[in-house]
């Protein structure tokens, strides 16, 4: 009797031993998502239905189209003209490579139609404003993602704020919104 | 006493005319947006919190840079990748003139940054499916708009179908979804 107790009590452990396996591995599948170094950022869900704050084109070794989303509290913050941004803004950057629309220029007669082609090194940023957490970096934390949602290295992500210095007087954010 | 009724009913009477010209006049205020000709289409609201298709740079005399967003409707077609495009599809292009930024450029050190300037001339423009409707079109209304909302001539709106029918075997739709 006792033996079988102890059987049924191994199968028991085994069964809950299991399902947490089965949880993790859903759990790791969900995720998916590295976070990003120093700044522990993940990607927000959702992100690609955010509303439109501009569009821009970086030549040289950029090269890109881009496109500037951000979240509710981003959005009205832009709108409002408000500045310092508002805790919990989020402004997303998505970029693809600059290439010519053969089949536009073909409409137009002449070549001058850029379209986005495949995505770049970098095909996703972040700027997650949490001015406790990312005090040291005005505020800020930022965040790179390969198309695959891997993320930047830290050498790369130190070089963000640096970057973002110059806009001081506009709490860091270089892109204005489109009307 | 007849004629102080008759001056009552004539006070009433201008009353009632002074309402109905107020109230037209909000109604206009409110309408504010004059339909494009050929095919009636007016501003629809809220287009600017619409979701992303793409972006884009024309060139030559265009020389804008472009955000091209969609309804609901066909945001969920793109996604989808759904041809034809189904009822009630709107399609929306804004468009800024291509303008260097002069305080990017200041942070790469080379000229390389090109983002949305003052408004063009016809800085909105929509498509909007409707089978019946626009039979004669492919399907398709279309419509563009000033930056005060005033619609093009009817001229200009003649040319809109004309160029797109090179992009027959798309709906007529040149822009393709920006992953």
């Amino acid at each position: 009797m006792r033996r079988a107790k102890l059987g049924s009590f191994v199968m028991v452990l085994t069964a809950i031993a299991a399902g947490i396996m089965v949880c993790m591995a859903f759990a790791a599948g969900a995720a998916d998502e590295e976070a990003a170094p120093i700044f522990g950022i993940t990607i927000p869900p959702g992100y690609r239905d955010w509303k439109l704050i501009s569009v821009a084109h970086e030549e040289g070794k950029l090269n890109d189209l881009r496109a500037i989303l951000g979240n509710e509290v981003g959005i009205k913050a832009y709108r409002d003209g408000k500045l310092p941004f508002p805790e919990g803004t989020i402004i997303a950057r998505l970029a693809w490579k600059y290439v010519a629309s053969e089949e536009n220029n073909k409409v137009f007669g002449r070549n001058q139609s850029f379209v986005p082609g495949p995505a770049p090194e970098w095909y996703l940023q972040f700027m997650v404003k949490d001015s406790r957490k990312y005090a040291a970096t005005g505020g800020w934390g930022f965040a790179q993602f390969n198309k695959e949602g891997k993320p930047a290295d830290e050498a790369l992500h130190k070089s963000c704020f640096p970057c973002h210095e110059p806009a001081k007087a506009r709490d860091f954010v270089f892109t204005r919104y489109a009307p």
